[in-house]
């Protein structure tokens, strides 16, 4: 008797390979195995409208309805009965259908047409994208990405290739979990963004011949807060499209800080949109969230989203693959906070309230480029920046003569100048703006440009390493 | 130069192993490698209390406060602002400081005394806990113990005994993503709890003599409903003491159903309890939460806890590479869910309110036992019950003689009788009794039995297979 997982298992991975070679092959063992199996979660969906439905292990009232803690229903007064009600109860594996629908609407909404979308004629129109899924926040898509696409085939460690410096917690998502390799090359070169970086990377990486790979495209970066120009987008995809030629190369677009761009004539658009179509090796999964994107830090709401049409075979077999491995790793997401983010996706003015967040990050940005526009390049040497939530400050030549590391500057600037900011490897601070008062930034890089004087003046040039 | 974070997982597991030989022998190799690096949330908790605090990558008003979109701050309007505060901006990764003691506090008020905890002298005050580390769910709890615990060392898959009928999703938490396998026993025997399933399926597992295993003690379990009574609750004991003899055993105590007990005499407290200090090599840690607990199905806050104090080197190494864990999957846990949680949890009638749920839920299961006892045997053999959110039921002779699956049954009572149970494997029905309202379980039943009945008279024993 065949095991019914078994050809569940290979019916969806046929069904991939049916719409996309690429990212079949690029799929790891786990990736492989995953298949959403037929047990609580499916018999439940298929007794939904049941007069008698003793399917779920959830208290309900015996009619749908929660069966909430008069306390609990209090903190959550704000909401109607019908939102409290699905606050409190489970959300289906894949998340809320309305709030996909709306999240789906409100990525379409944001595809700017600053540059061109090249390759795309027909224009957002013709651009594809599934319903997305919903993670518990920004990390949990890349964790799934991990999980589907980076975990190592036969024990052979997959490539990631990743901009430096990078968001440290990249190496947890993909390297510690599944055993992927980071690879890296410099995101600046001689103090310019360098766009070529995640092909530089992999043809370091002594692939072997037609081996998959992964990359990831984080415009707004963290931590350098670079959007890319026009010019400089399409060096990014055709750099890209040139890794395509030799391998699939699957590209995560991480998108956390989508539309926080402050600068005239820089796209915000994702670099999702522009990959698409290009070859049939590169295979951009978008990852997004309302964690920056509608100010929802504390609600872990985001999205993973493939370049497919919403009820294409290929979008269900990925579908059912992502919600297994939710399902394994957290049970479904978490219901009250899509139905927080729904009173605001659902509200007509939302795209108002955001732009007044943009701006006062956008304030925030203009204090700090002044600021840091006025430091002693010989200490420090400020990475360019225009969006997002951070600025990336290099030291200069006087404190790495001096054997000063960023991680010591940091614990100095924070026993002497009452200040906090993010060492990244031994030559890097990040500041992240978005939580600094536009009013006290000048005063924090005075901090900081005093601190790294005052080291470097203790120790003197060529002194031992701190 | 040595790597900090080698240098780092090298002294959590030298502490672990210092104080449990059996749990730092259990550890998988993913286990082994998680440490909770020091990056941004790391760096930023350091920066915390600094007036000028640029670290963390959070939208905030400069001072702290969330940039909640208005849409948003009205939906959370049952909150006051302090709270809201907390549920828009992130989590610490171990979950909130106050959240943490007050499931402390609420896990040891629980401890009851009915029976005997056996071997603790001095009571519940002598039982050790750690702060339960706040996770995304029950299912979460279960994954960072598989992660922790479960990875196949040198390929080799480990052993997690479960009793058999199983909650599916054991198989995807445990085995889908880890590599280990899942090794069962019968739960009944002739109609009965049967105590010593979990050594059973170990006994029958061949694994090498001192080979490290998981088992799963869950009760009330899902699918069963029951909690075994004190007698049988040690013969558990014994049977898992017995094990312990010959290997390292970590057993997950998954009390997702906690204080959901029906019956006077059967004991509600979770057999953590019971497991510690009962041999070296036994080491029993805690799943839970507030799903069913506090009845918040769409929160996602559950709980890890180890049997150590608090303040212990062990804990904090523990907690270390559970954060790490967590942090690599989801980021940092829910905030909205646990400020929502904390209204109920800091409210002096909670215990009242939670056992009122309870109370709703006896009649129910009243209602349920005395509907199945009027069941043709022949037909339908419910197990023994007397807690939780279930009742199993399995099929009869004369089901069995003609060909029936549990399969075929629920579909039919989908399309004929307008009922939606749960099939587990070939014999076994789930009744969910906790999202059925009291009145309509005898109805349920019928629909049942009728159902069973007129599949058996269609098909005539001895046919083909279904």
């Amino acid at each position: 008797m065949t095991n019914p997982a078994d050809s569940l298992q290979k019916q969806l991975n046929d069904t991939i390979r049916a719409a996309s070679p690429a990212l079949a092959a690029a799929l790891s063992p786990l990736g492989l195995r995953a298949a959403f199996p037929q047990d609580i979660p499916f018999q439940a969906a298929q007794a939904r409208q049941k007069a008698y439905n003793g399917t779920i292990g959830q208290i309900t009232d015996g009619h749908g309805g929660a069966v909430p803690l008069p306390s609990m229903a209090a903190a959550l007064g704000g909401l109607g009965e019908a939102d409290r009600n699905r606050a409190l109860l489970y959300s289906p594996v894949e998340g809320i259908a309305a709030v996909r629908e709306l999240w789906r609407r409100w990525q379409r909404d944001r595809i700017d047409d600053t540059g061109d979308i090249g390759g795309h004629a027909g224009g957002a129109e013709a651009l594809h994208s599934t319903l997305p899924l919903v993670t518990v926040g920004l990390t949990h898509g890349l964790s799934l990405v991990a999980d589907l696409f980076a975990g190592a085939p036969d024990g052979r460690p997959r490539a990631v290739a990743v901009p430096q410096p990078f968001w440290g917690n990249y190496r947890q998502a993909f390297a510690l979990r599944t055993g992927a390799r980071i690879v890296s090359a410099p995101a600046y070169q001689d103090g310019r963004f360098n766009p070529t970086a995640l092909q530089e990377a992999l043809a370091g990486a002594d692939l072997a011949p037609g081996e998959p790979a992964l990359a990831v495209a984080n415009f707004p970066s963290n931590p350098g807060g670079y959007s890319p120009t026009p010019e400089e987008r399409e060096l990014v995809v055709a750099s890209l499209v040139a890794v395509a030629e030799e391998r699939p190369l699957v590209v995560v677009a991480d998108d956390a800080y989508a539309g926080l761009v402050y600068e005239e004539g820089i796209p915000t658009r994702s670099m999702f949109w522009d990959l698409q179509g290009r070859h049939p090796n590169l295979v951009p999964v978008k990852v997004d969230g309302a964690t920056k994107e509608l100010s929802f830090f504390g609600g872990r709401v985001g999205f993973l989203t493939f370049p497919f049409e919403p009820d294409s075979p290929v979008a269900k077999a990925l579908e059912s693959k992502v919600k297994c491995l939710v399902r394994a790793a957290i049970g479904s997401p978490v219901a009250a906070s899509q139905v927080i983010l729904m009173a605001s996706l659902g509200y007509d003015g939302v795209g108002a309230e955001v732009e007044r967040v943009r701006r006062l990050l956008a304030g925030r940005y203009r204090a700090l480029r002044g600021a840091l526009d006025g430091v002693d390049p010989e200490h420090l040497r400020p990475l360019p920046f225009n969006s997002g939530c951070f600025a990336l400050v290099e030291l200069g030549e006087a404190p790495r003569a001096a054997g000063l590391g960023a991680d010591t500057v940091r614990r100095h600037l924070l026993d002497a100048e009452d200040a906090g900011l993010v060492s990244i490897g031994e030559r890097f601070l990040r500041i992240a703006h978005c939580s600094v008062d536009e009013a006290d930034l000048p005063e924090l890089v005075r901090r900081l440009a005093r601190g790294v004087a005052d080291l470097v003046a203790r120790r003197g040039a060529g002194s031992v390493r701190g």
